[in-house]
C-alpha cells in the first residue's frame, strides 16, 4: 500500500469493472474537494484512475466515493495511495500544513498544486517538496468546474519539466495543458498576468453597464451586444503583442492619436451621462503621456511602454 | 438623374451584366471613403447594388469605379443617386457641413450616418434631416473593414424604425442589423458603452503585459492564453448582466469578498514585480466601498451599484 503502484491496484480491485485496462492507468489522489477538486476528481474516475481523495469535512467525499473513489483516512493515506497526487485548497499556508505530516509519503511522487498564489511561495514550496524527493508541478487552472474535461478548459503548469512531461497525459485530461517554464513561480507570474487581464475585462464591463443604466439600456442586451464585441475587438490583442515584441509600432489605421481622440469623447459623453470615469482615467493618463513623448502616430500597443517606465526596478 | 429609381437604372445600365436583376436592387450611395466607407461600397458593388460613391480626394473611389461604382461629382449629385445614403466620415460637423448644400436632395431618401459620436448630435442631426423630409437612421459598425459583409461584423442602428424595417435586407448585407431603438441618440450611448467595455479589456491587456515583461514572458506567449482565458472569463458577464437586471445578487461562488481578496493579491504580486497598479485600483476601490457596505457575500456584479451610487444625475 505505500507504493504507487500497489495503491492503484487496490483502488482498481475494489472499485473497477475492467481491473485488466485499469491497471495501467496511473493512480490520483485529490486532497481538497471544493468545486473544482470535486470536478477534478469526477474527471479522473471518469477516465478510469484509479482515485483516492481526501477532504477535511469527509462528508464532501461521498458523492464521489459513491462512484467508486477511494477515501482516505488521513492526508498521509491519501498522498500515500496516489502516484499523482493533486492538492487542491485554499492558500499556500494551507498547502504546507496538510503536507507536513505527510512528508515523508511524498517520496517518489508527482505534487501538483493547484492552489493560487504568488511567485515566492510556490518556489519555496517547490524547494522543499524536491527536498523530499518529490517532484513538484505548480498548477493554474483555467475553466468553470462544468468545463473541466473539456477542451474549453487549459491549466498552466510549471515547475519539474520531466514530471509533466511522464504526465502529459493524465494532466491533458483535466483540459489543455501547458507547461510555462521549470520556474516553479511561473504559473503564479502568468496567474497574475492573465487574472489582471480579466479584471481589466471586467472593469470595462461594470464601466459599460453604467453607461447602459444611465440611459435606459438592458444589462442583459447591452451584454449580449458587449460579449459579441469583445470577442471581435480581443482578435485585436495578438497583432499588439506582435508590436510589443518586435517593438515596431507602426502603424497605418488606429494609432495613440486616434484612440486618445476616442477615448476623450467616451469619457465626454460618459460624464455627460453622469457615470463617473475613474475606472478608465488611468489608460487615458497613459495614452496623453506617449503622445506628450511625440509618439502620438504610434500604435496603441505603445502604451505598455508606459508601464515599463514607471517600473520601479529598473 | 433624380430619383433613387432613375439613378438605380443608369448605374445598372453602365455596369451591370444583368440588368434586369440589378434594377430590382436598392440604389446606395456612400459617402466618405475611408477604410470603413471603402469596405461598405466594395460589399453593395458585391452584392449587385447599383453604387454611387463620393469622397473629398476623388482618387479613392478609382478602384470601386473600376469595378462598377459610379462616381458622383458633388455630394448633392451622391445624395440624388441613392435610395439609401451612407455617411462615413470624421465627425458629425463633417457631416452638417457635407449635407448642408444637398439639403434639398435628401427629400424621400434614407440618410445612414455611421459617424461615431454622441448623442446630442445624433438627435440634432436626426431632427434636421426629418425636416428636410428624410428618414435619418444613426449606424455605429462593430467590425474591422476585413470582417465587413461577414456574420462577424454587426452594425447597431437608431432612429427612424420604418426606414429601419424597409431596409433591414440592405443593411444586412453589411453584417447583423440591429435596431437599437427609436431615440437617434440610442446608437451612440450603446457605443459608448461597448466601447468604454473594449478599452477596459484593452486596459487589462496592457496591465497583463506590462506583468509579463517583468518576468521575462513573451509578450506574444501570453497574449495566446489571454485571448483564450478573455473569452471564457466572458462567459461569466451574462450571468452577471442577469444579477444586475433582477436585482438579486446572491451567489454561491465568487463573491465579493474572494474576488477583493483575490485581486488584492494579484495587486501585491504585481507591486512586487514592480509594475504600477493605477489600471486596476478603482476597480478594487469599487469592491471595497461595497465590502464596507456589508455587501461581502453578494455576487461581484453588485460592484455597478456603487458606480450607480457616483452617479451625478440622480
Amino acid at each position: 500500500m505505500n507504493t504507487p503502484h500497489d495503491a492503484a491496484v487496490t483502488a482498481d480491485m475494489s472499485t473497477g469493472p475492467t481491473p485488466a485496462a485499469a491497471t495501467t492507468k496511473v493512480s490520483v489522489t485529490v486532497i481538497g474537494l471544493g468545486n473544482l477538486g470535486r470536478a477534478l476528481a469526477r474527471t479522473f474516475l471518469d477516465n478510469g484512475h484509479p482515485t483516492t481523495v481526501w477532504n477535511r469535512s469527509a462528508a464532501k467525499a461521498d458523492p464521489l466515493v459513491a462512484d467508486g473513489a477511494r477515501r482516505a483516512a488521513t492526508v498521509t493515506e491519501a498522498v500515500a495511495a496516489g502516484e499523482l497526487v493533486i492538492v487542491c485548497v485554499l492558500d499556500y499556508d494551507a498547502v504546507r500544513q496538510l503536507l507536513d505530516p505527510a512528508a515523508e509519503a511524498l517520496r517518489g511522487r508527482v505534487l501538483v498544486n493547484l492552489t493560487s498564489g504568488t511567485p515566492g511561495p510556490a518556489r519555496e514550496l517547490a524547494a522543499r517538496v524536491a527536498g523530499l524527493g518529490a517532484a513538484y508541478l505548480d498548477g493554474a487552472v483555467y475553466a468553470v468546474p462544468q468545463t473541466i474535461g473539456t477542451r474549453e478548459a487549459f491549466v498552466l503548469y510549471s515547475g519539474a519539466a520531466d514530471a509533466f512531461e511522464a504526465h502529459r497525459q493524465e494532466l491533458g485530461i483535466l483540459g489543455d495543458a501547458v507547461f510555462v517554464g521549470t520556474d516553479a513561480g511561473s504559473t503564479s507570474l502568468h496567474d497574475v498576468a492573465l487574472l489582471s487581464g480579466m479584471y481589466g475585462m471586467f472593469a470595462g464591463f461594470f464601466q459599460a453597464l453604467a453607461i447602459g443604466d444611465s440611459a435606459g439600456i438592458r444589462p442583459t442586451e447591452l451584454t449580449t451586444l458587449l460579449v459579441r464585441w469583445l470577442h471581435e475587438a480581443a482578435a485585436a490583442l495578438p497583432g499588439f503583442a506582435q508590436e510589443i515584441e518586435t517593438g515596431d509600432y507602426t502603424t497605418e489605421t488606429s494609432n495613440l492619436e486616434i484612440n486618445a481622440v476616442g477615448l476623450a469623447n467616451i469619457l465626454i459623453a460618459t460624464r455627460a451621462q453622469g457615470v463617473p470615469v475613474d475606472l478608465l482615467t488611468p489608460l487615458q493618463e497613459l495614452f496623453a503621456e506617449q503622445i506628450a513623448q511625440g509618439h502620438g502616430r504610434a500604435g496603441m500597443s505603445r502604451t505598455i511602454e508606459s508601464l515599463r517606465h514607471r517600473r520601479t526596478d529598473g
